[in-house]
């Protein structure tokens, strides 16, 4: 990962916008559910923090950095209490979080995939790692939420996580600067994930009636 | 956490009569579903064990205590056992169960914030993580029998757990014998919990209609 | 566990043809929730990988042996990808899919549990994480694909996979030979189980209704 530099500091901006992004979206989930404050909050912090979570436990990077460093835990607090005292203005905001949840998945399918390869996973898992991390804390909103999985559901999400993931590993692999692997990782998952917003990109279904 | 003295054994007693409670509101749960007695003891033996679980994967106490000591798997077992057997009449006393609960839960997020610490958690990291040892066995008992968290419907729980969590790591750090610590978090967090049960009291939920 | 032999070779097509068949159960679900293409091969890759990913985060195996070997990951996407294309025909079959099933099963709690014994866990524990590595696959495809886990419903399926994964796990405290203990577990529980399929053995259940 990057040095304790000026790109350093900006990457964990980026992080912490990234996992605000992925909170509002979990405490509108809360909203809707009719969970009480507390409910929202929680869905706020494991939708924000729930995919570095995973990553962390499987590739032994315990305790994940969110638990020793307290601006983690802030953030999806104050993403959940805004969402909470706000939520008709936020849930108009739609689809500016939708945008934004774009963008806080190609960060993270990137930075998740990097930190992967540091702990010594080879390519493959590292990208897999990487898709875990951006869509993880969806899974896991959706799970508390008692709702199928979103990311299931036709949309093309992982998908471009996973090509960001996987541009980001091959790059660092073949020895380019860490600012190269990281736009260009970054760059094609937010590219993929605009484009099926905006074309409504449909991942296949399976075809004909299921055998039950 | 205590030495292996007078204290370290009466904590070890504590403990296991948590464990039994809680898996004995797990064990109802998978009764009410109809789930056979496998599920009945796997449902006890999750809602008692799972807090834990969670926080030793979390702060990277693994393998967890429950797995070390047959003793921690012996009670779930038993409580399951005796739910399945018994559970019309346990079913009725189902205001013991939930008066005990809070017993539990005031233990387990004192113990859960005190190992956090031991292991290098921060003062804010190590309250959350007593929280969810002390919430996370009922949140995985809700998950696997297909119901929404109960600890988000309303009702005050997950509040005295942080805030008893949050009194005994800021004694902890004020350098206050082990005894006073525990004594504190636990009666402040079994007060506000006995307080909620009296009163109904309710964590505020979302005004207004959600935008959805 | 074996060593890099002619044994250890077979064991390790063993465990991928024992993902494999785990993970055509798990993709005929995510077909039959109408998940696209994507949640076919998560609902593959953990129902084939879950159950061993639970075992080594408990155990402090991590990062699983499944993200540091591509052969691994490779297998449930292939068997994710067959059932994908291939539905009608692979639900047809769904008989030869349980038969396939319990030597999964059989096969996952003997080298689980032999697997926790080699990361120092007593045998009790270790029996339990043979019966984790067995279920916990399929208890995680329940979860995401939102039902009730089917583990519970009745038919003998756990009580198979402890009672093998405690019998390898008696036998090799014994000092028994590697081929002796493990023939031994995994015979008992392929027995069990396909006796439970024949006769249709159920666990039992609560009797009377539940006093809710």
């Amino acid at each position: 990962m990057p040095p304790a530099t000026d790109a350093g500091a900006a990457l964990v901006v980026l992080d912490l916008l990234g996992i605000f992004v992925f909170a509002i979206s979990g405490a509108l989930v809360a909203v809707r559910k009719h969970f009480d404050v507390f409910g929202v909050l929680v869905l706020a912090g494991t939708t924000g923090l729930g995919g570095g979570f995973l990553r962390d436990v499987l590739i032994d990077a315990t305790p994940p950095a969110a638990l020793a460093d307290w601006r983690y835990l802030l953030v999806p607090i104050a993403a959940g209490l805004v969402t909470f005292a706000f939520h008709p203005t936020v849930g108009r905001l739609e689809r500016v979080v939708n945008l934004s949840d774009a963008f806080g998945l190609s960060l993270f399918c990137v930075t998740g995939a990097l930190k992967a390869v540091e702990y010594g996973l080879g390519p493959v898992p590292a990208a897999l790692m990487g898709m875990v991390t951006g869509i993880g804390g969806g899974m896991v909103r959706d799970l508390l939420a008692g709702r199928p999985p979103e990311v299931f559901s036709g949309n093309l999400y992982a998908t471009p996580a996973l090509v960001g993931a996987g541009i980001a590993v091959g790059l660092d692999h073949l020895g380019m600067p860490f600012g190269v692997v990281a736009a260009s990782g970054f760059g094609v998952c937010l590219a993929l994930r605009l484009l099926a917003i905006a074309l409504d990109l449909r991942a296949p279904k399976p075809r004909g009636p299921a055998n039950v």
